[in-house]
């Protein structure tokens, strides 16, 4: 049995992790790496992830040509956050043949922001008989696919609340960049509505997702982030915060039937704040979820994108939510068993 | 777009509360009942459950005229945990066309135990077109689906260790006969040796579970019950319980490596035990989910079966697991329009 082949689109902090980590399993091989930036294209991966070994795998900015000459059976794509933005890297992969699990966080629920897109997609993915995912932590996880899994053992739901605390000092720099660390509060305001930095992205995917696993007819979302404010001065490895100044945000995702609130995620990412997740279930049964360790972010999105390579190769063609696909696992065996039969 | 059509098979206390959970549902009504005792059969199945009004559907002990005469879509069948003992009942209804859930705890994952009943299974619900499923609380949720949908944010895991503890005295008869409740040491012994009672069946199975979902090859599976002894004198509403009598059980279910134990499931259930539950996951990332309200195995059960009708209607042909199908979750909105398209 020949192992499944990968594609990496999107050789940036993310993209690399998940090369690594592909490294690491049986079964599963990389067999071509796509990145426009000038200072990779044209290096071989295993020199960008650091490696003393040379992969054999150079990374090109010519996407047609790397899936023409390395037909993957899974593009593992991690280059941003809209849709709109990373469609026709998405059609690329899809025409050639190849699965999809991207990172971008609007495709996690494409259907909120992106019904056409979405649609177009979908049957394109079918037409093709591929299958593309929206997957990470949040959304994809923790605030969606694991909060709907756990209310399976309910029979009513009045009320989902769930939290995502983390000390953002831990994250790569491109995380503290997007949340704002050091800005004034002026200049978080006015980059956020600018949209030169996100935050984060995906409260209401994951929202569309809880609701459309239990059934609910949201009939309204609102997301807000406000930032947390450093009350002394903090310091990660990248950025100094004087009082006064950007530490972190604190952002919600609120959903709403009728008026009434039956979905809150709250994220709190700030220097210095406890790492935690939390889920709070009102409904026969209460229920009162927490994690006291905290979910690693980065580590926790490229395991999800990997771990649900086995999920994807099987499920049926088209363009799929995470709540369509049996629940995620690690996959710790090698990864042409894993495939379990169709 | 006509109603989910559910017959009710085994109209025990589990039973009782799946009919009283369907009738609080949109989109499902129940088009049969089918049991065995003499008190029941030929009664209203909404005398039976206790309400004013009669449901017009009347419990039969001829279970091949109820399948003939309503046309089921999903049996939801609760009569026993060992699949060789309710292998005719489920082959009844598979032949009849109906898509069958069941609370048979050593259906969960039913190619440990029974392979080649499991085979045939498969092959005679692909030959109907219909889809089996073996669910519940334990096994099918807390240590199993939840403890595997748990490692999805994992690269590596070296050892994962659940417990499920809860207070006996909380739940119905049956239940606490079935752990011993106020027999001797030495009869709760004898009676577990000779299956006079069986305390909690499922802990291979859930292990089964886990170990698939990851892709771990286990060589060795260990289940073990222990009797909890009383130190003062414990009542519930059924059972007087004195010093030095059995007033729980403490089961382990160990599964192996290479000789090293990689899964370890502790359920206490003994009376004034605390309610919780605790997943402790050693890998990349290190995590720890711990449910501080406990989760009611009854309620819970039931609610397993019932939300998953949704999954196992859209799911292709076939035995299938719990980690075969999407999450589960609560079903809120109408049976029908949480079908899925395929």
């Amino acid at each position: 049995m020949e192992n499944v082949r990968a594609v990496i689109y999107g050789v940036g902090a993310i993209g690399v992790r998940i090369a690594k980590f592909i490294l690491a399993k049986k079964g599963i091989e990389i067999v071509g790496a796509i990145d426009v930036s000038p200072e990779k294209v044209g290096r071989d991966l295993g020199d960008i992830l650091g490696l003393e070994e040379k992969l054999g795998v150079v990374v090109s900015s010519d996407a047609s040509l790397v899936f023409s000459e390395s037909k993957p059976d899974i593009t593992l794509h991690a280059t941003g956050s809209y849709l709109d933005k990373v469609y026709p890297q998405i059609v690329q992969a899809v025409k050639a043949g190849s699965s999809v699990i991207s990172t971008c966080e609007t495709l996690a629920y494409p259907y909120y922001r992106y019904p056409e897109l979405s649609e177009k997609l979908d049957k394109l993915a079918k037409e093709y008989g591929v299958t593309v995912l929206g997957s990470g932590v949040n959304p994809g996880f923790i605030f969606d696919t694991l909060v709907a899994t756990f209310t399976g053992v309910c029979e009513t739901v009045e009320n989902i609340k769930a939290v995502r605390s983390l000390d953002a000092a831990k994250r790569r720099y491109s995380f503290q960049k997007k949340i704002g660390l050091g800005l004034s509060p002026e200049e978080f305001k006015r980059k956020l509505d600018a949209g030169e930095i996100t935050a984060h992205v995906g409260y209401a995917e994951s929202i569309m997702l809880v609701a459309t696993a239990l059934g609910w007819k949201i009939d309204k979302i609102e997301e807000v982030q406000e930032p947390v404010i450093a009350e002394k001065t903090l310091e990660t490895e990248y950025f100094k915060v004087k009082p006064g100044e950007v530490a972190g945000i604190r952002g919600l995702g609120l959903g709403y039937i009728n008026g009434e609130e039956v979905i809150k995620l709250e994220l709190v990412a700030a220097v210095g704040a406890e790492d935690y997740e939390e889920v709070v279930i009102e409904g026969n049964p209460r229920l009162h979820w927490r994690n006291s360790m905290g979910t690693p972010g980065d580590l926790a999105t490229v395991a999800m994108v990997v771990n649900m390579i086995p999920r994807v190769l099987k499920a049926k063609p088209g363009l799929v939510t995470m709540i369509d696909l049996p629940p995620p696992s690690a996959i710790l065996g090698d990864f042409r068993q894993t495939i379990r039969k169709k």
